[in-house]
Parts: C-alpha cells; structure tokens; sequence
C-alpha cells in the first residue's frame, strides 16, 4: 500500500495512472485467428481449441440434453440465490424501457425516436477457476427485456470439454438461445464471421482477458459493435469518519482479488480512518483464499490522504473510477457532484459485492477511465435508437422554404429541388 | 442505373453489398501524424496544415472578432432558416431528456440511474466546396442540452486561412465554447492528444473524408470514444404506386449528389412505378448542378423489383439504410415491422431533405449497415448512464445471504466475506 498525504495538483496524473495495457504484442496472434476463422470456419476454431484450450472438440454447441442435465449439479440453495438475482436485475433492468419520443416541431411536420432491439448479439463470457454464472445475468436479461431475436453465448471449456453447470443453468433461466464451448480469440472471431455452426452477431459483449480483449477490437473492423473497451477492474472508495474502517477494508480487498493488476485506491480526508483502513487491510488480508493475488493487488494500491472535499471530488473526476463507494457524512455532495463513474455505492452498508452480484444494477462497467464517455451495460446496449418522421402537405408547404434556403447554401441541389418539386405541385 | 428483377434469395448479399473501405493505405498515414502530435503538439499541427492545407497560419483558434464579424457575412434569409431548423432541432433532442429511472428492488435496495453529460466533447465539421453548418446544428444542438461543458470545434480553413461565416454564425448561435481552423487527420489527433492550444476531448463526433474516418478509429485506441464508424451515405426507397414517380426520382438524385460512392436503391413491387422513376431520374438527372457526381452515383445505383412486401421488407432489413423513404399504401406495416434503419420518412411529402436540415431529427446516421447496432446521433451521445445503490441496514440483512452464496460459488472469498464482515455487525 502507498500512502500518500497532500498529494499536490501536478502529481494527480502520475498518482492515478492505470497500467498502459501492451496490444501490439497479441495484435498479430489476433489478426491470424481472424483470418484462419473467415475463410476456414468450424475447422479452424476447432484447431485453435486443440492450440490453446488443448481439448480435441467434435462439435461444439452445448446440446438441450447437457443442459437439462446440467440443473441437477447445482445447488438448490444456490439456485435460489440466483433466481433472487436474476428478479433485481430484471426489475432493475425492465425499469429502463423508454416509451417513444414523438414531437411535432411544426404543424404537420411529426418527428419521433423509438427503440428497436438489436437483433444478434453475442455474449462471451470467461472461463477461469470459478464459474461466472453471474456475468451470464447481467449480459442476458437485459438482452432478453430489450428483445433481441438471437442471444448466442460463447465460453471456453474446461479441461473436461464442458461448460459449468451453473452457467449452462443460468444462461436457460435468461433464455439465451445457443451455448458454445469456444473460448478467446477463436470465440470473438467465429462470432465476428460466423461458421458452420456458429452464427455471426451485430454486437459482442462481455468481459475476458486482454487476448479477447484485442479481438473485441478487431471485431469492430467488421462491421460489429461492442459494450466498450476492457481493462483492469478498479476501485475507489472515498470515506471519512463517518466511515467504518473494517468495512472500507473489506471492499478494497473485495476488488484486490480480481487479479494482481486491479487498482484499488482510497481517498479521504481524515487520517485516523487512513490509519485504521491500513491496519484492517493487513488484519484480514491474510485470512483471504485468494491473498496471494489480493496481497499482489494492494502492492499498487493508494490510500491518499487529501485537503479537503472539493479536493476528493476533483481528484476522483479526474480518475473516473469503475467502480465508487461514497462513505462521507456529506454524502449527498458527493452523489450529485460526481460527473465520471460507473456505478456508485452509498453508505456503510452497500458494499461493492452487492452490485457484482444481486442489487439489480449491471456490473458490466467502463475500467480504465472509460467512464468519461462510456455508459455500464445497460437495456440501451441491446437496442438501437431510430427515428421517424411524416410531413404532412401542409407541413411541407410551412417547412419547405427553409429546407430549400440551407440545401441552397451548402450548395445541395438536388436536396433543395425534392423539396422544390413538391411545393410546385402544391402550389399549383 | 441497374434495373434487377425479381432477384433470388441467395443474390441478395451480392446486389445489396457496400463498396469495400481500403483503410490499410491511410494507416501509415494516419500512425505518423498522431505520433507528431502527440509529441510535438501545435507545432506538428502548424506543420501538417501547411503540407495537408497549403496554409502556414499562426494560431488555429477562430477569436471573438472573427466571430462577430461573420454574422455580417451571413444572409438574413438563411439566418433565418438555420433559425427555425434551429428550434426544431432544439425542440426535438429536448424531448429526449430521460428522467432518472429509480427502483427498489427489495425493501431497503434502493438502485437508480442517472444520465450525467460527457464534460468534454469535439465536433468535426468537414470542409469542401459549401460550407456544412447544418452538421454543426446537428452536433451542436444536443451538446449543449446534455449539458456538455466544454464543446469543441475543429473545421479544415478555406484557402484564405478562414472558416466559413455560416459555419462560425451557427457555431455561436448554438454555443460552441472554441472553434479551430484545424482539418483532417491532424484536428483528430489534436483533438485526441491535445495541444497548447487545442483541448484533448472524451469524444469525438461527426463526418469525414477517409482521412478522418480511420483517424477516428486511431483515436478510440487512446481512451477516445466516438459516435459512429462512418461510410458513404445511403437512401433506399421503397414504393408502390401509392408513390409519386417523380417525387421518388428527386428523393434518390438528392442521395446521389453527396458522392459518386453514394448508395442509391429503390425497392419497389411495381414494374409500373419503376419505369417511371427511371424515366424521371433521366429528366431531372441533367438539369442538377452537381449532375456529373449524380450520375455517377447513379451508374450504381440499384432499382429492385420484388415479389411482394414481406420480401421487401426482408431484403430492407438485410441492408439495414441509413436513410429509408417509405411511400407504400401500406405503410403501417412497413413502419411498424423495420428492425434496421437510421432514419426513416414516411409520406410522399416528406422527403429525406427535411431530415437533412430543418425538421428536427439528427442527419447523423449509422451508414454501411450499422444501422444493425448503432442509434443515430442523439441527445445520449453526449451523455453516460451511471448507476447508483443505497443499501439500508434492513436491505443488507435481506440480500445478504444471496450475496454471500453466488460470491462462494464464483470463489470469490473477499467478495463474501465484504457482505459477512457487515452481517455479523448487524446480527450481534
């Protein structure tokens, strides 16, 4: 951990850097899955299963007999834990349905948006030691609320050539219509281009590591969107007396487990409370499963001790952090100030976990600073915006004069003269 | 123009395929100038516009003088004009303001999402022979109703080192905060990196040349996002003989003038109505001021005689137009069904002009298909979704234990043991 009292202005850039992720590397390994996949489909993508998952797969989509099976190797209580989940995240998520947007800006000139889903998307989601069944919720439900027609989900294999039976379960209760066991690069290509037996998608969403992080990004040289850039998870508590310190405590080391890169930082401007964080860190730190990563994870981290509020608050715009936990007695300033952020948690009693999991909020979130621009998945991530418009003759005859004085002035003819062509016949 | 009767199914991709982009050409191009300005900053930026331009200026920022004395220059009719197109506009991405979306989703889980605007945002307005001010109205406009703080203006300078009054007028009028003579792929990259003189921005929107378009795709790899990855714009018109020939004609020459890549395609289910569209795009073909780019356009152009509506319909959607005219008796049907458009306009009197200018939804459209996954510029471009949660001590005790079993089950020990730390408090 590194403590750092009264950081000065010109120093907040350095303090709060992200690692600078290193793409080049992997991009050539990236370019040749692509190729191979387009013009070679299912052989390919089975090939770089037996490369790099070093499984000899014949056929890959998980089949309705593994998936009824699967529900009889999950705990019941964790089951119901799940359904609990996926009721939240559903509300939540139903809640965001926007009704059409419909103005008559002048009579007889009526303009409205409606939302559409997108009609194929892909969700990936990763493999590892524990199976996140719970990143299958929060990419399916909303796709499921939102309308999409295919929801095809790709995940690597264990070394068994299975999918986990809490991931196969989960993604039926969401309704997601096709399950793949193809993971990585080869995953994202096959979704990109589609093969024999795997479909080509509008849009790919999910997290993974950097390799199928870079293949997101290839991906969109084809004609497909994704959710957003990936990095490292993050998170930033700010916290003052009011604070309780072993809470703050656990939630930095809730973030710290993730991996060796997750960034982990306090602000605060009291420095009882930094003392007291630091001391519960090291206390329960060891008594984690996972410490040799969160130990790793705390090496980077920054428990920065600051001036006063207004200082916290730009400071933490300035970083934009995934993930936000707001312990201040003054927490309504720092809930309305707060402009770069993904998700938001408010009071000793909303821990981090709360939204990974089960409040209803989406943990799908901009990292790396994204979250100046970037939105957290959310029920508009599956849809897309269009809009309409119908003229009446009477619209035409009010609007038509100004439409043929701007097309005239950008030098557009033929713009000026469909309005021109009308207004001569409804003169007439 | 070529007249394609009845195609079959397997056809389709063949005769509704976009002209392939080559971007591997501009790289080069484009790696080298981002490089230099980011390093070099105004200098590198000063450099590129004498090379690029022909122009050696000294400063890039439009001032306070120049922009008072553009209004002078502009015509009192068109200021006029730009004047209404502003209001509906204003008037129509006004309306799009969302309310906070708030739920509770288990008594004392309390999770809402709030839309906050990005802070900082660049508009590129392309240069060429008129000058583009609708497109600032376009960008401008809901920039500031999401409440963007500093709005930033990059437009290539006219051989007099200058920006076209219409476009400084309009810029003024929709408050611009900062206008720059900088163009192409070097405005981007200032844009991106920032200079002296010229502030980085979190995204960057509008149209380009190819220059532009994959200097755009360069800046998303340096935490840039932007609004959409752009093509060669579009128009298919679908009619029967509900539609006026000639109205329809002067629909898709307006297409054609923007480019010779214009893409232009009428659908149609009667032969009838074909002939006399293609009759009447020869008349008025000759009588355009822009009719050489029209006619090449036009060569390309596509007038497709189908079966019946629901092949219509399917075909439409495969292309997915960024522009999309329907004159159809039935047009509820082709309203209502459309999962892939832009922008769509419905009626013999309202022709896609109206949407270019002056009626009030945005001319900034998904082209080249993306209107499968990509909105349209919207009052959301300029905004993310952040969510937030406030959990009750009742609340935690309530979801506590759903928390702690998915946590258990992902091996996810520190995320657990966040929620217990704060349970065994509560439950003392």
């Amino acid at each position: 951990m590194k403590v750092i009292k009264f950081p000065s202005r010109s120093d907040w850039a350095k303090i709060l850097a992200r690692p600078t992720p290193t793409f080049e590397t992997i991009e050539p390994l990236v370019d040749e899955v692509f190729d191979k996949v387009k013009s070679q489909g299912d052989s390919a993508v089975r090939d770089y299963t037996a490369q790099f998952d070093g499984l000899n797969l014949n056929s890959f989509q998980v089949t309705q007999a593994e998936i009824d099976a699967a529900s009889s190797f999950v705990d019941s209580e964790l089951k119901k834990a799940i359904q609990v989940a996926y009721d939240n995240i559903s509300q939540f998520h139903q809640a965001q349905k926007t009704a059409p947007v419909s103005v008559e800006t002048r009579p007889g000139v009526q303009c409205w948006q409606e939302k559409r889903p997108i009609q194929k998307v892909g969700l990936y989601i990763p493999g590892g030691t524990a199976p996140l069944f719970s990143t299958v919720l929060m990419l399916a439900i909303p796709a499921k609320i939102a309308g999409c027609k295919e929801i095809v989900l790709c995940s690597p294999p264990n070394n068994k050539g299975e999918i986990a039976s809490e991931i196969l379960w989960t993604a039926q209760l969401c309704g997601v219509n096709r399950i793949f066991k193809v993971g990585g690069i080869q995953a994202i290509a096959a979704m990109t281009f589609g093969t024999q037996t795997i479909p080509n998608v509008y849009k790919i969403l999910g997290p993974g590591n950097q390799f199928v992080t870079v293949a997101k990004q290839k991906a969109t040289q084809f004609s497909v969107a994704i959710d957003m850039p990936a990095g490292p998870s993050e998170l930033l508590v700010v916290a003052d007396d009011s604070a309780v310190a072993s809470y703050v405590a656990s939630d930095l080391l809730s973030q710290a487990e993730h991996g060796a890169d997750s960034q982990v930082i306090l602000v605060t401007t009291s420095q009882t409370l930094l003392l007291e964080v630091q001391s519960e860190i090291q206390k329960q730190l060891s008594l984690l499963s996972r410490s040799e990563i969160a130990s790793k994870a705390m090496l980077n981290s920054k428990l920065i001790l600051v001036e006063n509020e207004n200082e916290a608050l730009e400071l933490i715009d300035e970083y934009g952090p995934e993930h936000y936990i707001i312990c201040m007695n003054n927490e309504k300033k720092f809930v309305d100030s707060i402009q770069n952020a993904g998700s938001v948690f408010i009071g000793n009693y909303t821990p981090e976990s709360a939204g990974d999991y089960a409040s209803g909020t989406n943990h799908t979130l901009p990292t790396n600073g994204y979250a100046k621009q970037y939105s957290g998945v959310n029920l508009d991530s599956f849809t897309k915006a269009i809009t309409f418009q119908k003229i009446s003759k009477n619209g035409i005859l009010q609007l038509g004069k100004t439409i043929e004085l701007m097309a005239a002035a950008e030098g557009l003819d033929a713009h000026k003269n469909a309005v021109s062509i009308r207004l001569n016949d409804l003169n007439k």
